[in-house]
């Protein structure tokens, strides 16, 4: 298993390295990326209602997963270019989210924290 | 150091599960909510040219990375939701990407695989 | 009212031209800005639910049309810096979907052209 | 020439009706379709530096052109939806730009209103 966000990222560094891609990957433009490749992945439910969601992520689950992966690998070569450790960062906006939400005020609505 | 996608993810799904939440977070806008964090992230670079990235990055440092969190946090439930491991995923993806992108032909332009 | 795209279009080019901002405004910038402002404009119903839906367009209007109000002008812009007659080129495209999308085969249907 | 807001409007409202697609075209729907559409557009210039885009836009003229008739087409459905004339909203928030974008403050740079 690949769990690893340290290797998986290194891996990803490699990669772009060995192919000169340092000189296009600057925070602009792989903020664009990642924004590009959600598109992407949000494409597949485009006019989607409730009712047929399901049967679309079946029908579509490959390229569906590999959108997610595509904007996982972005996401987390671009974290190494902030200079940061992604999985730190997630669990320091968690600690804030968890703060924010409370489950007795959030439990069983969407609204937002400012709505609470 | 947060590093296992598994447990950041336990983490996210707990934190979901106590708001009963799933029922918000089906797919469709899983996927519309990531794109709409990804266009957060992006809006810091709006207009911004070249040279003016780097000083754009620092000031906006703290907002750039809660936005890639964000992201992230929506990704690695997304992921959870389809039943996949991401770090699997972006593994195998990385694995196509390597075949697609030869080194010596892709080293030091930014063409599309399509275009080699 | 303002119904000629051409008025409009020549309001914006004079609004960009009095700020000198046509150095900032290559078609890569435009095509980032108006996603971003897409992103913000569907900022809106995030995690909403079908029932929800009219009651947020109620609370929000402003905001909404505000949102629509700045793709639309950007969107102008950009058909204009391609060079071309945005009017014209809707009305080529819908003649084109009106032909790969026949009524008979897609009346209360969402399927794609090349699904039907 | 197609330069009336209001009769592109109305033959896309008549497009949609015939196909019985206003049940699919809810508000949220519409702002997903236009953002899925304006990453499309976005798609064209990923990773592309400055000194590329011009060749960029010349080799997929035809291909951006009919990106930016799509997001136009669902831009004006959108704006019928929500009840009002897109160039009216436009030329409002061309006023409101106007005003908070100073030709003296705002010439030569792209800061925004709120950092002048």
């Amino acid at each position: 298993m690949n769990d690893s966000i340290v290797e998986l990222t290194e891996r990803i560094r490699g990669f772009v390295a060995a192919r000169e891609w340092q000189q296009f990957h600057n925070p602009k433009d792989m903020a664009v990326a990642i924004c590009a490749e959600a598109g992407e992945l949000m494409q597949h439910f485009v006019w989607q209602q409730e009712q047929q969601i399901e049967e679309r992520v079946e029908r579509n689950r490959d390229e569906i997963v590999s959108e997610i992966a595509d904007v996982g690998i972005l996401l987390f070569e671009m974290a190494d270019l902030m200079g940061i450790h992604l999985g730190d960062a997630m669990a320091k906006k968690m600690a804030y989210n968890e703060n924010r939400y409370p489950v007795e005020k959030s439990r069983g609505n969407n609204r937002k924290y400012n709505e609470l």
